[in-house]
């Protein structure tokens, strides 16, 4: 199933704030109400932003509001660092000289492909951890890279499923991904809908899980890679790229050639966004303290064995870049 | 005030679980008691443990209880991992030939003693870091390594403090510590009553603050430390140590002497608690759910710039044993 869609002229979406516990689909009319989605983290994940601007393009240019061009803006801004948004936008509203429906073509256009690329890079990442794993392999992961964030199967999820279906997963240690838990939450739920049995780790476990030999390799998605084989990601993917590189174990990145921003050099020079403090003292500090809440984090590309997208494999260990 | 002590016969700790909400004092006069408010963690942190194994060891042999020798046993071991509940018990114990109340005046003499040798190290460590950094000093620290992991004054906290009497500290930033939030929760609360600016971060985003040169410095206190110099502390120090050598920032362990188990060569031969997967399920995680909660982790020497006790400055990463 589709975790973002089209459907009788509006979008459809899971509610990713409210799993695990309640599987609710939103109905969204217009950008206003898709922005919101996305800074309230219901809609996330850089391939599903990609298709939610994509989207959202087409609600405004059907929607015939006054203010498109600022509806777009909004849109395309609505958050900074994932490259995908604004890249969806653009693609869709590239088609407007056509007229409306020409943008909702090419947005759905995007939905299709991205289940065809996370299923082509799914199988990538496989036979390249088939190939330098022996036995089952058993994956480390970081926050959601499943088929919540993107439109069905995911991009690091995606590796795991192709595993599973060879028979060749071991087991999946999970972080729980501070502060909002899209690995306790998500990437636990679509494990446990799959069948796959998993572990449920705090964050700073997993460098001893690493240290230990516990697992086989670290696989995650992103959400830009610039054009150096830097790796932004989800708040604790560098940290877990430094405890892969000290334990000897591959870090692997699952990413469709979207993600890649060649018109950044390095990691430096892409905002890193700061969501509420509320998100980080909710569960035990006292209110009103300061915080400092990246929502993500830039992993030097020296620390990324490989780069997985639909096209190829990039090493940027050894040097290689993807643009 | 002591944040555990000896009163009409009975010990009286702060209850840890309770804060920062409420600061209530918990009254103990029985071991059972005593070894049930330790493994819930209302009474923590590697000298506070000392200082209650040894109270204990009074209230055991005062008692008069018929399985006194059980009672020890059991208190010994209630937490696997630090080395100071065992030492304390071990300490108070051997006085027994002179009597109960002999007993009770060795473990009245280890939380004296543990007031005036956190000064010691809290002052030892603020010369360290006043010498190898220019300006005020902003440290990084993790978990609680303050006057509640302690009888009084702190570790870590200690040294934090000694900057602070000398207008020397700068800022701090917290990592939360999950799952038990001894960062945003105690720390903080700690820093608050001192008057101390800081500021709360998941843990995971420690990388990203040294990364960007935000501090000067990491601090963390110890639970054990083996002869080679790897650091027994709470999970996540480990890759805070990591992220300190990649920015090339000194990572500093505050601990006093009594922490350092000259019996156990390295990290690998001390037994890691893993503690109940409700912790860490509790804000958001499916029920049922496997997990791997381990409590404590271990810096390898290598990654450990200094170990300042109450007696010297040892320098691991050097090559420097502290046994």
């Amino acid at each position: 199933v589709r975790t973002i869609d089209w459907q009788d002229g509006h979008i459809v979406a899971i509610d990713q704030t409210r799993l695990p516990g309640t599987v609710a689909w939103l109905e969204i009319s217009t950008v206003g109400q898709l922005v919101d989605a996305i800074k309230r983290l219901a809609i996330r994940g850089a391939p599903a932003l990609g298709a939610a601007g994509a989207l959202g393009a087409a609600l405004a240019v059907r929607g015939g509001g006054e203010d498109r061009d600022g509806e777009l803006a909004g849109l395309r801004a609505a958050r900074p660092t994932a490259v995908n948004l604004a890249w969806g936008v653009d693609r869709a509203v590239a088609r407007l000289a056509e007229g409306p429906d020409a943008v909702l073509d090419e947005a759905l256009a995007i939905l299709d492909e991205d289940v065809v690329r996370n299923r082509a890079l799914g199988e990538r990442g496989a036979d390249w951890l088939a190939a330098n794993v022996h036995g089952p392999v058993v994956v480390q992961t970081h926050c959601n890279a499943g088929a919540l964030a993107c439109v069905e199967w995911g991009t690091a999820l995606g590796v795991v499923r192709a595993l599973d279906e060879r028979h060749r997963l071991g087991h999946v240690y999970v972080d729980e991904t501070r502060p909002l838990l899209q690995g306790s939450r998500l990437t636990s739920w679509e494990l446990t809908e799959m069948g796959v049995d998993h572990t449920i780790i705090v964050d700073s476990a997993a460098a001893t899980v690493l240290a230990r030999g516990l697992a086989d390799a670290v696989v995650v998605g992103a959400d830009r890679i610039t054009a150096n084989g830097d790796v932004v990601n989800k708040i604790g993917t560098f940290p877990l790229a430094l405890a892969a590189q000290r334990a000897g174990v591959p870090f692997v990145v699952a990413a469709p050639e979207s993600t890649i921003d060649p018109s950044i050099q390095t990691g430096d020079e892409v905002e890193i966004e700061v969501r509420d403090g509320d998100e980080v003292l909710a569960i035990g500090g006292m209110p009103g303290t300061a915080t400092l809440n990246y929502a993500f984090d830039v992993t030097p590309a020296d620390l990324v064995t490989a780069i997985v997208t639909e096209d190829r494999i990039i090493r940027p260990a050894l040097g290689e870049r993807p643009a």
